[in-house]
Formats: C-alpha cells, structure tokens, sequence
C-alpha cells in the first residue's frame, strides 16, 4: 500500500456555511428533527437495523420498520404497498427496470428531474417529454399526454409502457392536474408513476386520490432524513412485478436488491415521522402556502417576478430578478451571494443574480421578513 | 389524509440491545469511528453535501470529495477509478448491469453473497457457479473458473461476460487464491470483478494486485461508515462503460442515476478514512489475524470446529458447535443468546446453536478472552 495519501485532509471536516435562515429548495424539507438528529447517534453504525432481522428488511419488527413500512407509509402515502429505497430516482429507476422492457417508450413532463431521464435511460428506455407551455408560466397540459401516446401509438404500433409526471417540479414548483393526466393515461392502459419527490413529507398526497399506480419520493428531500433514502408506493395490481423475489433467495427482492436503507436512514426516517406527518397536515400546508405567496408579492413589489403557477401553490418558487442582475454588471456576479452569506441567508446559488429559485418550505414568516429586508437592503446599497 | 396512524409508535426509537462486546460479522467492520460519529452530527441534513457542488458530487471541492474519491480511494483499492456506490451489491450491480447485456452469463464462485446473485438476477443475467470443496474447507478451486468458462462456451459459443469471485466470502471467511482465478479468466478474455465487502477497510487490498478489473467494497460493512454507502472500483479499460454519461445530462453517470452518497454517508466515511487507512495496514490486519487464530484454537478446544480456510486468515470464521447444540437439547435453542446477552455479548444469531459465525475483528484479545470465559462457564453450567 502506498504512503502518498495525505490524510490529514480526511478525518472529521467541518460544515462551515451560515445557515441561519435556508432557502435551499434541495435543503428546506431534508433539515432533520430533533428525534432524527437523536436517531442518528443512535443508528449510526453499520448494519445497526439488522440485529432482529430473519432475512426481511422492511419485515423487522424491532425497531418497528415493519409496522413503519407496512401500515404507516401505506396510509400515509395512500398506496397498497410501500417500501424504502435509497431515494427518489433509485425508487423510479426500480419501477421503470421491473415494469417496462428495454426499447420501451416512457413519456414524461417536460419538466421532468433528470434523475427521471437518467433512470430511463438507465432502463434503456425512449423517452418522450410532454412540451410545457412557454415562459413565463411552464404548464403542462394534460392534453399533452394523449398527443405523446398517440405519437407513439403511430410510430411503434404501440402504447408506451408508462406515463411520470412530476408533482411538483423542481424548477418551478408547479402542480399540474394529475388526475386529468391519470385519466387520459389511463384509457390508453398506460399505468401512471407519479415523482412526488417534492410533494411527499411536504404537503398532503394521496396516490390513489391522484390516480398514481406507482409514486417515488425523498426522504432527504422532504422526509426529514437523512439519506440517502426514499420511498416507493405500488398497487396492488403492479406489486407482484416491482416488488418480485429473487430466484435465489425467497427473502430478497430483485429490485432492492436484497436490502435497501440497511441502517440511520431508515431510523431517522421513522423518527421524524410524526413530525413529517403533522407538517404534512391540510391546516399546516395552507400556512406553507401563504408564506410563499406572501414571500413572492414582497419579491414582486421589489421588481422581481416570480414565474411558474400563480397564484402559487409551493413552497419552491422560481423569480426572474432584473434589479439583481443589473447591480451585477456593476459589481460581480458574486455580489449577492456575499451580501446574503453576511447575514447567514443560504440557499440561492452563488454566482446566480438573473434568476434563482428557492424554498420557503419550513422557514417562517418572521424569518423569511428578514430575507425581504436583507433584499431591500442589498438593492439600497448598490444603488445608491 | 387518515388519522389512523398509530403516531407514538414512531419518533426516536432506542437501540437497546447489550452490545460490549460485537462479534457481529456483519457489524465489526461498520461501527463508527469517534470522528465518523461527529460528521454524522455536522452533515445529518438531507443533500447536506451539495452546497458547493456544480453538478457532479465526486467532483465536489469542499468538503473534499474530489481529492477523497479521485485521489485516496483510487490509491487506497489499487484501482484506476473509483466512486462512491449506495453499497457493495450497488457496485456489483452497476458493474453487472453496463458491462453485460440481458442473457449472457456469468461466473461466481459457489460461495457468493445472495446480493451478487440478485445482482445478475436484475441484470438479467445467466449465472453459473464454481462448485466448493466439500466441509470442512469449503475452498474455491481457480480452475473450476476455466471449468465453468469452457461449458458456458460449449452450451453457448460465447465465454460468459464476466467473472466474479468473493474475497473473502461473508460465510467462512475464506481468501481464494483471486490472482490464480485472475490469471485464467483473463486466458478468455473474461474479465473479473472481486467483491471485497469483507476485505476493504478491514485488511490490505489491491486491485491491481489482485488482477481485478472490478472491484466492489462495503463502507458499512467494513470501512466504518454510516450506510448506505460502497465503493466502486474500475479499470481505465471498463471505465468508459461503467461510467458513461447520460446523454440527457453531461455532468451525470448512468449508473449511479446521477449522484449516489448525497449526503451524511460520504462524510462518516472520510471522516473514518485515516482510521481505515491505519487498520488496513499489513502490521495491524496481522494482529487482527493472530487475535482470530486465537480465538479459534480457545474454541477447539472447548470442542467447537473451525470450519474453511486452516489456519485461517481472517476474522471471520464459522464454526460448529456440537457442545452448545447438545445443551440445547436439554435447555432450549435461545439459551446461548441469553446468556451471552446477560453477559453483553453481542453477534451470534438468536436460536443459533449446532453453528455460527462470528468475527473478531477489532474487539480486541482481552475481549475475545472474555468470549472464551463466557464460552467456557455457559458450558459448565449447562453441563453441571
Ligand atoms: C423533482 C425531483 N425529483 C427527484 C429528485 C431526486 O431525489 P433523490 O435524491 O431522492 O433521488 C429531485 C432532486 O433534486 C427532484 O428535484
Ligand atoms: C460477501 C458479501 N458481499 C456483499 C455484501 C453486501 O454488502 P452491502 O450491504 O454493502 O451491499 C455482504 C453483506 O452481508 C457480504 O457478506
């Protein structure tokens, strides 16, 4: 073995950005609860789940995954049958590789995530995107859906093989009507995935309100955990395909390979549940929704605009921000992300002054006042 | 959203199995370093780690994850690339799934993990295995490698994609002769994956010297990281392959969907690194041999066998325990884990008494020599 490694660079490295106040859409839902924090310490080590296991991950009974995995995420995500995988795109790559051949077409959103496109193409998959309407609104028409089936119908002889949409999109926050797109979707027989990456442990979903046969969310994203971990909910009439056996070992399914969220994640999932579930509440989600669209009027009022849905219905907004772009030119692309960094606001890319998105998911009224002030400070000072 | 959902039941959850003393295979090599311990504290936030990253997470700068996975690891396995996986069966499936097409076949060793055969299970591929010697050694003969190679050939004119071979496997223990087995599927242009879950971080490991053109490692397993987390290591040859870019996305590989440790697990991992680094040393992995050498021939003595590989060359090591089957008969199959939990013994499969397997890596000889006491005095009590 060489001795040319420097390992003083390795070992314990601190996390030193102020954080005070985030508005990290990645980071907002994904900050842990006490509970998750306590959990951690606790589970850390390797394996630590497996003390009670006969072969079964989510079928451990102490800690009470099964219970969790079974009855909890079930109900709460409105599903048949719930497991947990190492996040989002690790949940839809599984449903598209166990459901869908390869040389299968898939047809998405144009506002789909790439880890969407990256787990179909992963499956080998065509991809078809539905257009979304141009700037500055980003819809997608469910229409759009029939049109790409049609398409596809006409040059394959056949139906794709499954419909994603993505609930809401992580550029825009924007909720298209997935019920009208399940319907048209579904009287072609093409089943439904539903990317709730940004949806589930944020406000309230319900797959099969939604029309969902399969739905993908995060745990690190919008579960209060810490990942990576996710979660994936399937009907019953498509539970024997994604959730099927090895024929090597009765207890192992193929898709998960055995054994997915094998230790913490799990365990801080579990523990920031009854958080996640309250937030999740009608009641409490209406709050969310009335800080970012209060939070948006205050950017407008300031010259920005904030594009996708309006009014809003998402924490994660996406603002156009000429008055921000134009004190660039004067002073450096940096600038307001120092000005922020100053008064431990983080979230909003460095460098980026034209537009930005963000997340007022969890922040607060009083808190997400001072982001208002800290804006119309920042403009003040470089213009006067 | 229902209100059935039996919140109490969730939140923090303690770990409260005794666990002084952990002979658990599966644990040893997982259990958190203090530095380990305090990145899980620091980086628990869900896409913790994103803050600097441009697109592509190993090529984050701060924290150092591009020096981490492009410098060190590739060093430290023997390997020309490396990247973090979710986990060693991860690793053999991204590895399975780019360089393989559904149908071809490969060869494992007949001690493989079920997760290397569930791996070319959902790669949709035909496996073959090389049969082990009988008990007591279960030892993996290298030219049952050109065996197996010669009827795939005969049965389907093409030599099989790809071999695999576990060094050392997770039931006895045992180091096949890997560069031997190397030596001849590279004969037919068949190249070699090594699945080093129960080698990396615990004891020296060299791809190239191995002959490895892949290999698979296990961060919660073994290199006493928070999990899920692995490492992938590639030729320069495969790499192109195994690594390839989305076409729908520049910055992201196929295989890992985009990005895999997004968060904690990569850090609890170089926070454990120098550690690692130190324990892999060849002066200390031979303590580690001695201690188990020890511990084996204290039990043999007590009239336990050692099965696999004598003398044996590393810390996990099944035996057969006639002794204890026989008390069983007379008490019941759980007395053995009562009293080893009464003494806060950990790691022996509850209702495990004709055999088991344990590790004792890291628990350290004045430990292991209060295994063989508890050993001895459960006898003579059962045996009074
Ligand atoms: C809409 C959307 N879906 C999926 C993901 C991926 O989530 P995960 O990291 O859990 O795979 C993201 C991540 O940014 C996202 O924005
Ligand atoms: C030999 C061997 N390989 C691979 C694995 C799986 O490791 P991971 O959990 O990192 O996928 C195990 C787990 O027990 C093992 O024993």
């Amino acid at each position: 073995m060489s001795k040319d490694i420097p390992l003083q660079k390795y070992g314990f490295v601190k996390r030193d950005t102020p954080r005070k106040i985030n508005l990290d859409p990645l980071q907002t839902g994904g900050i842990l609860t006490p509970e998750a924090n306590q959990a951690l310490m606790e589970w850390g080590d390797g394996y630590s789940v497996c003390d009670y296991c006969a072969g079964i991950l989510d079928e451990i009974k102490t800690p009470p995954i099964f219970d969790f995995i079974h009855k909890a995420l079930p109900e709460f995500l409105g599903c048949d049958q719930a497991r947990v995988t190492n996040g989002a795109r690790e949940a839809k790559f599984a449903i598209m590789h166990s459901i869908c051949k390869e040389g299968d077409w898939v047809v998405m959103d144009g506002n789909a995530h790439y880890s969407s496109l990256v787990a179909a193409e992963r499956s080998r998959l065509n991809v078809k995107l539905v257009e979304k309407t141009p700037s500055p609104e980003y819809r997608i028409d469910p229409e759009g859906y029939g049109k790409a089936i049609e398409e596809i119908k006409e040059s394959t002889g056949n139906v794709p093989s499954m419909a994603l949409v993505t609930y809401p999109d992580g550029s825009y926050g924007n909720l298209p009507d997935v019920k009208a797109i399940s319907r048209i979707v579904h009287s072609y027989g093409v089943p439904l995935l539903v990317n709730g990456a940004y949806a589930i442990g944020r406000m309230p979903f319900n797959a099969k309100d939604l029309g969902a046969d399969f739905i993908a969310g995060s745990g690190h994203k919008s579960m209060a955990s810490c990942g990576p971990i996710g979660v994936l909910g399937v009907s019953n009439e498509y539970a024997p395909k994604v959730l099927e056996r090895s024929k090597f070992n009765k207890n192992k399914e193929i898709e998960s390979l055995g054994c997915t969220a094998r230790g913490a994640t799990i365990m801080t999932m579990i523990a920031s549940f009854p958080s996640v579930y309250e937030r999740t509440k009608p009641e409490n989600w209406q709050k969310e929704i009335e800080n970012a669209r209060w939070f948006s009027s205050e950017l407008e009022n300031m010259g920005m605009r904030q594009l996708g849905d309006r009014p809003h219905n998402h924490d994660l907004m996406f603002f156009e921000t000429p008055v921000f772009y134009e004190i660039s030119k004067k002073a450096d692309r940096y600038f307001l992300y120092r000005e922020l960094k100053s008064r431990s606001i983080h979230g909003i890319k460095p460098g980026l002054t034209k537009f930005f998105k963000l997340s007022t998911f969890g922040v607060g009224r009083e808190n997400l006042g001072m982001v208002v002030d800290a804006f119309k400070e920042i403009i003040q000072k470089y213009e006067a």
